[in-house]
């Protein structure tokens, strides 16, 4: 498959997720948002399952990019410019409809060695990234040190994980989990405890 | 039904979703669990969708029960004490398997009406049992007033939220949470910040 191609079927795929969720989402969803036939898209993936799989290769390829920090900034702004671009606000049916398909597979994880060893590096991917800039932050003395980078990028991973969860479940509010975790960060870490600068 | 059978059926459905999950559970799945044929629990319940909004009253019911606070107890100690609860280590096999099917239902929440009601109502009682903890404690001097106690409650919601998750989708350590959840009060909340009464 060429490239065009490969794009052209993800592209689909993301869309079919935002029409028909996670569990009912049939193959031919997914031709239906390309220009190709059912047939064209078995003779490429075995399965749904394998289609997802590569899917969710794609969405991993994609957010790496998407949360890369610019290393120019202070680590402070990386940290707070990595959380807006979590907590970004879409409200758009569609997006709800994509998360929630996301929150599927995450319950599958327990179910599904392939999802969950792709699980697993996404979470690996935000912990690590989160780590690395509360690293530089401390050892530049731009954040305390009474926590280790490591305890705090998991809390903060799992602070995103829930308000994903909840946004889903509930309908909570995104927003307001985003404001009490950069007071947590602004409290807990930053040397000054300063709040000038900080996203409202 | 008198309420031995519907307790008898409540603990059957529990049975069968730690054994079977969300998706694949079938009322037979659940027949097999009780002392009663599949055409009793259908003569019942009109679908396994009525069943199981049944039986998340039923917890709903045991959870409300549960997570009551001891008003004899100083807020923080109830603090302590109610996220010790929620953080119980049941690592047995069954209680993942419980965690996931409940993680299943939560992405219907979009989806499913009912559901979704049910599971606000969850959201809710934690948070307000929360809210009512920390404003106490607020007013008794025992916890800082900086940030509400709507707030604060909201939060602690979305971390609990968040364990849950990555218990299920990467069988993240929910103890390393409970761990920072307790770092966060003691740092964020109580007033003198004392370590003492803290359990580890």
């Amino acid at each position: 498959m060429n490239s065009e191609t490969e794009d052209e079927l993800m592209q689909a795929t993301y869309s079919a997720l935002c029409k028909n969720g996670y569990a009912s989402l049939r193959m031919q969803d997914i031709a239906d948002e390309s220009s190709k036939s059912k047939a064209t898209l078995h003779y490429y993936y075995d399965s749904k399952h394998e289609l997802l799989s590569e899917f969710l290769d794609y969405l991993y390829e994609s957010f790496a990019e998407r949360i890369e920090a610019d290393e120019d900034e202070a680590p402070d702004e990386q940290l707070f410019e990595l959380i807006e671009l979590l907590f970004e606000r879409d409200d758009s049916d569609s997006q709800r409809e994509f998360r929630t398909a996301i929150l599927e597979v995450k319950a599958q994880g327990p179910y599904d060695d392939t999802y969950r060893e792709k699980l697993e590096k996404f979470d690996r991917l935000l912990h690590d990234s989160i780590q690395a800039i509360v690293e530089s932050g401390q050892k530049e003395g731009v954040f305390l040190t009474t926590a280790s980078a490591d305890d705090i990028a998991d809390f903060v991973v799992t602070v995103i994980n829930g308000a994903q969860t909840r946004h889903v479940s509930v309908n909570h509010d995104v927003g307001r989990t985003k404001r009490m975790l950069v007071q947590y960060i602004t409290e807990q870490l930053l040397a000054d405890g300063a709040t000038e600068g900080i996203p409202g």
